[in-house]
Parts: C-alpha cells; sequence; structure tokens
C-alpha cells in the first residue's frame, strides 16, 4: 500500500490504520539500508513493529545525511533502493552547506506529485484553471516535481521557470493565465516590468486571481495579502510547505483559514520534539516544538524520525470547515535561529510580534550576536518610524516593554528610519557574527 | 486501447490491427471536434471506418491550424477536448509565423513519455545511467516533455535546461553523470567552458559517454560524430525525432543504424505523400515524399493527415538487426526549403552532396533566391579550398560536374574561403530575398 486518494478527509482512526499497514512494509524496506544498519549513532538497532512505539528510534539530521552523501556519492548509503531504479535527481542549494542530492523512484515522483496537488487543491487550484508555474526548472525540486504537482490537481499547468518576465506577460495575456505559482517576492518584480514596459496595463488587468506560494514568512502577514488583494485583485495562498530531503510539498492552507494543514498522514509521520531535551512532544492543540519526520512510504532515501529544523506550533487537530481532518500547524521559525537567554528559548519571530507592539518603531529590526550562547540579555537593534525621536526616556520605556513581552531582558539600540539594510526575499533577522 | 508497451517489436501485421482498433476509438473521438466538423475545408465529412480509407480523407496543414487557434484560442476548435481537462500547455516558439499552444491531457502526457522513451532506449539509454537533459524547460516541449521520455527509459535524469554550463560541468563531475540529451551544438559550448575554466580538464575527463540529440541535420555527418568520439568518448545518436503540433518524439535510430525507427505505429499512422500533386505515395522502401500523419490515439488536439513539412525517405521496412520491426526513415529536407529548377525539384540536402564531391570546394554553400520561382537554373555560392584558386576553367568545369550531379542546370559563383556568414546551430542554407 502506498498513497490513498481521500487521506485528508479520512478520520483520523482510519487513517492510523493506513499508518501502520505502510509502516509495516516500510520497515522491511528500512532494514536493509546500509545508512541504518551501519551509519546510524544507535546501529544496529531494530525496527518496532508498532508505529507506536517510532520514538524509541534515535533521530536523524542534516547533517549525518551530509557526510554520508560525501562518503557515499551521490546518493549516500540511505538510498535504500538499487540506484539503478533511480529515474530523478535533484539537488539543493546548499546555501547552508554542502549540497545535497534527492534520488526519486518513478513511484517515489508519482507520490510526491499527488501528495503535492493536495496542497495545490486545498489551496483553490481546480480543473479550469490555467497556472503559470514560475520557479526554477533548473536541478531543485520547485521546477519540475512542484510542476508535476500543480498538473495533479487537474488544473492547465504552463511550465515556465524564472526570469523572462516580459515573455512572461504577453503569454499570460496570449493564453488566458489565471493564476500563478511563484515566490512571494515574484509579484513585486512583475509589477516593476508592467510599469516599465507595459505602462498601459495595470496589474489587475493581468488577469492573475490565485496566487499559489510557499517558503517565505511574509505569506503570513496580512498586510502582504492585503495588498495583493487591493493591486493584483488576487488571493495569495501558501500552498507550499515541504523538505526537500523529505517530500517536496506536503501542506498548505486551505481556502477557509491560513494555518497549514498536514495533509501527508497516509505515507508520512510527523512528530513534535522539544528543541532542547529532544523529547517527544504530546501531538494536541497548542503543542509547540521541531517538526521530526518519518516516511511511511518512499523507496529512496526513506527518513526514519528526520529533524527538519522547523519550530511549528499545533494550532489544530479538529475536523475543519473545509471538510480536511488533517491536523493543522504553523511554522513558527527555524531552529537554528532560536537565541537562549537565560534559559529562556526565544525566536525572530517573537521579537517582530514584540516590536510591532511599539507605535514608536516601524518593524525593522536585528539581532547581532557577537558570540555563542547563553545571553543574559538579547542585544537588540531597532528602527523608530520617521515621527519619532531617540531619547534616554524613549529607549528605557521601549526596552521595558520589550522585555515585558518577551519575558527577558533586552539591550535595545535604536536606530532611525532605513539604518538597516534591506534585502530582497528573505531578510536576515538574527546576525551570528562569530564562527559556529 | 492507447500505446502497448512493446509495438516497435511486433509484427507488422499484428501492429496493424492494434491502428485499426485504435482508430475505430478515434474517429468516434474526432467526430465531436469543431475544427474537423466545421473549419476542414472539405467538412462537413464522415471519418472512413477502415483505416485503409484515410487517404479518401483532405489534409490538414500547419496554415489551418494557426488561423484556426486566432479565431479560437488558446487551443483551437481542433482541441476535440473538454478544456478543462487539458493539464500541460507547450507553446512553439513560432519562429516562421505565430506560436502555436499545444495541449496535452493527463493521457496524453503519459502516452508522449512513453513513446519519447522509446527513442531514447533504442539510442541505448538504460537503468544505470544518469543523463543531464539540457533543454530549455520554459514553455517548449524539449525541456518537460522530453524530460518525462528520458525517465521512462528507467535511467536516471537531472533536470538541467539551458545555460548555467560552469555549474553544469561541476554537476556532471560531482554525480558521476554519464550521458547527455542536448542540442548537437552544445558540446562545442561545453569544449569552450571546459578551455576558459577548467584548463586541467579535458571534454574526455568529463565522463559523459552518449549523447542523445535530435533536430539538426548535422547528426547524420559521419564527420561530426566522427569528432565527437575522438574529443569527447561520446557516443552521438540521433534520438530525437518528432513534430510539436503532433507528438513530442516518435523517432530515432538504434545503436545498430544510423536512419530513424518510426517508433509509434500502435498510435500514429504516418504516410507518404508527393510534395507536388499531394497523392499518396506507396509504403515501401525506398519511396519518397512529405511525412503526413494521424493520431490513432490522442485526446486534445488529435490530427488527421497532418503535412509535417518533411521530405523523407522510406529506407527499410524489414527487421532490423536491434529486433524492432518499426520501419526505418532518414529526412531529406524540410518541403518549405524545396526548389523546383525546370520541374526538377531540389533540396539543399542534394545540392550538399553534389558540393562535398568537389575536392575544390570545402563545402560550404548557400542558394540566393531573388524572386519566386519557376528557375531555369540553380542560383548557387560555394567557397573554394583555401588551396584553389578561381578561374574560368575551374568555374566551367564544377558548373558542369555539379550540374551532372543535381540533373539541372547551375549558375555558379566561386567565393573564396570564409566569405559566407557562419551561424551558431541551424544554417540557412536557402535566402529567400522576397516577400513570399
Amino acid at each position: 500500500m502506498t498513497f490513498i486518494a481521500n487521506a485528508p478527509f479520512l478520520p483520523l482512526p482510519e487513517l492510523r490504520k493506513v499508518q501502520q499497514n505502510n509502516w509495516t512494509q516500510q520497515r522491511q524496506h528500512l532494514s536493509g539500508s546500509e545508512f541504518y544498519r551501519r551509519h546510524h549513532p544507535a546501529a544496529p538497532f531494530l525496527f518496532p513493529l508498532d508505529l507506536e512505539d517510532i520514538a524509541e528510534l534515535p533521530l536523524t539530521d542534516k547533517e549525518m545525511l551530509r557526510a554520508d552523501q560525501s562518503v557515499h556519492p551521490p546518493f549516500g548509503s540511505y538510498l535504500g533502493f538499487p540506484s539503478d531504479r533511480v529515474v530523478r535527481l535533484h539537488r539543493t542549494s546548499g546555501t547552508t552547506g554542502q549540497a545535497m542530492n534527492i534520488a526519486l523512484s518513478s513511484a517515489d515522483a508519482l507520490m510526491q506529485a499527488h501528495i503535492a496537488g493536495r496542497s495545490q487543491s486545498a489551496a483553490g487550484l481546480e480543473p479550469g484553471d490555467i497556472v503559470v508555474h514560475c520557479l526554477n526548472y533548473q536541478l531543485w525540486m520547485g521546477g519540475l516535481t512542484d510542476h508535476l504537482g500543480l498538473e495533479s490537481t487537474g488544473a492547465l499547468v504552463v511550465p515556465y521557470g524564472s526570469g523572462g518576465s516580459e515573455l512572461l506577460i504577453r503569454t499570460i495575456l496570449d493564453v488566458g493565465i489565471n493564476a500563478i505559482s511563484c515566490t512571494p517576492s515574484y509579484p513585486a518584480r512583475l509589477e516593476q516590468i508592467i510599469a516599465e514596459r507595459f505602462p498601459e496595463l495595470t496589474p489587475r488587468e493581468l488577469g492573475l486571481r490565485k496566487g499559489f506560494m510557499g517558503g517565505e514568512a511574509g505569506l503570513d502577514d496580512p498586510t502582504f495579502r492585503q495588498r495583493l488583494e487591493t493591486v493584483w485583485g488576487m488571493q495569495a495562498m501558501n500552498s507550499n510547505y515541504g523538505v526537500s530531503d523529505f517530500l517536496c510539498n506536503f501542506a498548505g492552507q486551505c481556502t477557509d483559514q491560513t494555518d497549514l494543514h498536514f495533509l501527508a498522514l497516509d505515507v508520512a509521520l510527523p512528530e513534535l520534539i522539544d528543541v532542547n531535551t529532544s523529547e517527544p512532544q504530546p501531538w494536541r492543540t497548542g503543542a509547540e516544538g521541531e517538526l521530526v519526520l518519518t516516511n511511511l512510504s518512499k523507496e529512496c532515501q526513506s527518513l526514519v524520525r528526520f529533524r527538519t529544523g522547523d519550530l511549528v506550533r499545533l494550532t489544530n487537530t479538529d475536523k475543519c470547515q473545509c471538510g480536511r481532518t488533517a491536523p493543522r500547524f504553523r511554522v513558527i521559525s527555524r531552529t537554528d535561529e532560536m537565541i537562549v537567554v537565560r534559559g529562556v528559548n526565544t525566536y525572530p519571530s517573537s521579537v517582530s510580534a514584540a516590536v510591532l507592539s511599539c507605535p514608536e518603531l516601524n518593524g525593522e529590526y536585528r539581532i547581532r550576536l557577537t558570540h555563542k550562547g547563553p545571553y543574559d540579555r538579547l542585544p537588540l537593534e531597532v528602527e523608530l518610524k520617521s515621527s519619532a525621536y531617540p531619547s534616554d526616556n524613549l529607549l528605557a520605556r521601549l526596552s521595558h516593554h520589550i522585555g515585558q513581552v518577551l519575558r527577558l531582558t533586552v539591550e535595545l539600540e535604536l536606530l532611525t528610519q532605513g539604518e538597516l539594510p534591506r534585502t530582497e526575499g528573505k531578510t536576515k533577522r538574527v546576525i551570528k557574527e562569530y564562527l559556529s
């Protein structure tokens, strides 16, 4: 058994049976894996029969996979499948280290397309829509594999890739395209091209009504969504959450709310663990922890208890208005952005919320760390609105307020509007000025 | 019924039954086509029950499809299938007129991948090979649809696209890639990059042993193949003949010979017609004519008796050494490159052969037409080798020789080495200096 057609709508106890069935096969498949037999720190170990006992198994992390691929190129000894059955290779960009090689068999490719299609369908993509896919098709999963995910919704998908924005605009008009799959920052680029080269056109007149996006945190910002609605007449959906090493896209919002439905419960087991102790956390609404994932059905590079590095909060396990039983979560932060101040875990997202609660600040901030933790206070640079002026009194008041909200001591520095560097795409909020 | 797994190896009488079965269904499907009901010049007409009678039907040409797409955008009234069942759109580049929109349903996409895989398999791609696919993934069929064709052989396919040649070389080395899918002109570009940026490396050391190429005539040139063998240690295969409006790739050479096997006889009916009279030509070894194609199994934009504009020669209908029963052909020329001189049809390929038969010439030539035909002599510019000198005597001798080979009168002009312009990719041999 592998994926089942209607999994996101099934009662959870029924899904649990599907998971257990898939695990029964998967543990046999995994028992042949060189990596889990030899390279795992707790090897050799037995895989439990009952999926309930999975927390007994050691965790797997990205560093272990990296090290293994460099000793056993190109796919690592965790390939777990004859290499002549691999039909597709993707690579990660390797921005935080060596690039990773991702292997898919034919069955894996089909399964990934189907699961990814669930996210796009939940976000409202359907037969009759014509969606242009504007992610890079060169090596990365975002191109080819996401294309096939979009197709599996029954929508018409136009392969476009990145770049060539002027031809893109002509193609959208020519073909009557009504939806776009892209990064959240791309519409701003298109606005620029329209202003420069199509002055007779407004973004709204392009006819893009649905945006399918993913990855960056900006999508959860209501201002961002509102802006796309106003300027483009476009509904921006967070429809593409995935972890390349694990599955390309397995969570997205539905049209009834903005949290992410976990849509792959038939083929993937999620857990939450405490970031500091690695202890399993209960799977219930409100729980927070690092997302840990196990492939229950995958032929190539199947992972057991893989640490994603994403800190998530489980926001709802009830059936959603949209009809999906699939539990919902929000991504809070990356665990490697966690800063420990006197034993309190802090994340950029909480800092951002605290900064935004001060009417004198414009929301821009930066945390500059000059040495490894622990810290006894949080070093925080913030920008004043252009209407506010720095003073000792203001400094003291804001330090107190932010400290109260975050429940720790802050070492605040007030900057005037525009002093912090702006970047395109993901803005780096935590700057580490030391070697880790 | 649609495609069958082993079609290229089936006895031809058995295949004929498959064709007839598919046609029986296809003619019902076609009877719902707006285009064939209303827009065809001989409409309304009945589709014959027996496939043998297909030559009674009128021909379809590219201009009719173009006109129809411009009145019924984006797919024309010959879509013949509910448009909300289309899942993939490709566009042709429109170098000879308006771009065409190509529509595929899920079933079409699967069928095209399977058929394209036959060509690549015949050319020697197999499980265990790692092939990097270096055609543009933006809109054109060559990217995504050919990628899936390559995958369907069971080989491991790396999506790369065009450009980024330096990263490509690093990726080939990193991953252990042993095969490349690209245009025939791309290896020369890679040689340049290697010379400039990897001076410690030779092309051969890159480890590319198999080249899967298509389209351009240069592939049939033994010198080109020999050069790739010498410089790269690479076997260059002509593995990708297709007609975007019809099927992306349905013919390729096998490893036993260099003619193209027609590999889609289960889903496509080929015919040959006389270029001037449009009369059907007998389907037997040695026959020449324009290739005309009918889709026997396709959901979207199914075509009946479509003029490809390619003049081909059927070179063999016997079973090949490789075991394939699939008939073999060579592409001689494009019919729109045909020049009529006093009633004799001439093509650049014959002119090329005649020019190459003169030891004083270096093989470069150009036919410059200043008015519409008919012509009473062929205007031909040729380049002398650097060792030869122009003279009236030489001119007379070469004119006589080339005229004899081509069986028409030539008006020869001798140029010195290097006078004709060189271009990357397809060199234009016939220059029309008038408006058609």
